[in-house]
């Protein structure tokens, strides 16, 4: 690559900066150094080392870690002790455990109160239907969203794809995004997300396209899913006409074609694969490779709006 | 128009506020009052409240300001006198005054040292070759830039169109801009200076369609034109891919097709006319109706930046 690209690479620490500053000054405010318990019932050598990480983020920004190694038939028992556990604020499980239903199970187990990385059904459910309090009328408490996607709204509003001079929840209003992943853990949820606040999403996974808008004009509360004709739409014909372009691809052979990206456009990869050739730079006008530390910010976000919460619950008992 | 729109329009009084508040902070630290001398040598009751207009801003800025009724056969002999008046640091005419080439002989006649709306050609010519500085390689005295493009920019970034995480001179790069009008004035400069900024704009007068732009990949240093093929491209074609369209058609009868227009597109209205219906309110994300409070705010501007190059020059002699 020879030439100078036109626009910028932007790393995930960067993002993250202001967010782990905002996370010191409220743990500090804190009268206790509030727990997360992180639980590994694997062998991946990526989950130990991505428990490690956790581990030395969590110290070095005031809280308590525990990393707590369990057999993976122990670990249903080990989530319902520390659900109870008054000096636990937040859980979390280095997943996959056993790689099938079993996993959903274990992470619909971990309370409500202590899920940082906002997997309950309940927070999936309040993300897709655009419910953004958890104590309606009295909107005190805010719901939980889960890390990643969360961080995707960060680093959307950090690069300025959001709007803010739009009303709050339009903000994306008449922006275009590919999104190449549809899990139920991110790709889908993400889509919903952006969609519920104004973007018109494409949806890409390996056997179809769905569009996810809350109308051209935005005239409905949330999203509407449709699916596209395969026959008429593709990757390729969407991908030039997208203002931002999303992959998250597991795996190291995928790579998004280049040469369907327009000039200019933002493109982010939170895949751990890389999705992109470094040609990428020559096309992107913002380009972020990995999002890793913006998510790791928004898990204690979360952990610290979970003790919010709490106290919200405590004054008004 | 019952619905609630899903965008905003923005007043350009709101996007003028900080320029004008920088402007007053700016005239308060030098040590005389700089006076700006306006010509009004026609009978247009127009030019007359535009006049009386700029009067009112100037005063209340800390600016003088003397209003000149001159016959237009003696508006030469005027600007000449005040170009060599030293108390006078602006000279601006209320065009038309002959309403032909005669008026392109008088405006250049203003020395460029006090030429507040940055009419001069040798300021055009910079614009044009995006040349930012009078005095290479000291680049201590900045290029005047006209005063309506120049507002142009700064409501552009104001909207967050301009990406400040872009390195600059690259802030538009990936936006496609519709601008509708091919002025000497205002229309061809424009198209200009967006494209030396980045962006890809499709200039549209009466007769034909241009396209200004740096290449896709920004790889040149100033902008190219091409003349676009209108068997192929229209308004109607181009505008639905835009993500900014500007107006500034000089004519109560002509009317934008609202129904070309993307949902969340970034409108602008710099002619004196409307040239949008009120549904646009239904379409654009962010909708500018007039222009003139910041370019009166531009106009002053300048005038310190005349004052400040000055400074610059008396101090190297």
């Amino acid at each position: 690559m020879s030439a100078k690209p036109a626009g910028r690479t932007i790393l995930a620490s960067t993002i993250a900066k202001p967010f782990t500053e905002e996370i010191v000054a409220n743990v500090s405010k804190l009268s206790f150094k509030p727990k997360l318990v992180g639980f590994l019932a694997n062998d991946d050598p990526a989950a130990a080392m991505y428990a490690s990480w956790t581990g030395k983020t969590c110290e070095s920004l005031g809280f308590q870690y525990d990393l707590i190694t369990v057999d993976k038939n122990e670990l249903e028992a080990s989530l319902i002790k520390a659900n109870k556990e008054d000096e636990v604020s937040g859980i979390m499980v280095y997943f996959p455990v056993f790689g099938d239903r079993q996993d959903q199970y274990l992470q619909q187990l971990i309370s409500p109160e202590k899920d940082v990385e906002g997997l309950n059904f309940m927070y999936y459910h309040n993300l897709y239907h655009n419910v953004r309090f958890l104590d309606p009328p009295n909107n005190e408490q805010k719901s939980i969203l889960p890390c990643t996607p969360l961080a995707m709204v960060k680093i959307l509003e950090y690069l300025g794809v959001y709007n803010s001079l739009l009303h709050y929840g339009n903000r994306l209003y008449g922006k275009k995004v590919l999104i190449v992943n549809r899990s139920e853990i991110v790709g889908r949820p993400l889509a919903a997300l952006l969609a519920n606040d104004g973007a018109t999403v494409y949806s890409v996974d390996i056997n179809d396209i769905q569009q996810f808008t809350r109308g051209d004009d935005l005239s409905e509360q949330r999203h509407k899913v449709i699916d596209l004709d395969t026959g008429v739409h593709s990757v390729e014909s969407l991908a030039p006409t997208c203002d931002v372009i999303i992959t998250g691809v597991p795996s190291d052979n995928y790579k998004f074609p280049t040469e369907h990206v327009t000039n200019g456009t933002v493109v982010i990869n939170f895949a751990s694969a890389k999705n992109f050739n470094e040609d990428i730079k020559l096309k992107a006008g913002l380009y972020v490779p990995s999002i890793g530390k913006v998510t790791i910010s928004m898990l204690l976000r979360n952990l610290i709006r979970l003790i919010e919460n709490r106290e919200v619950r405590d004054r008004s008992e």
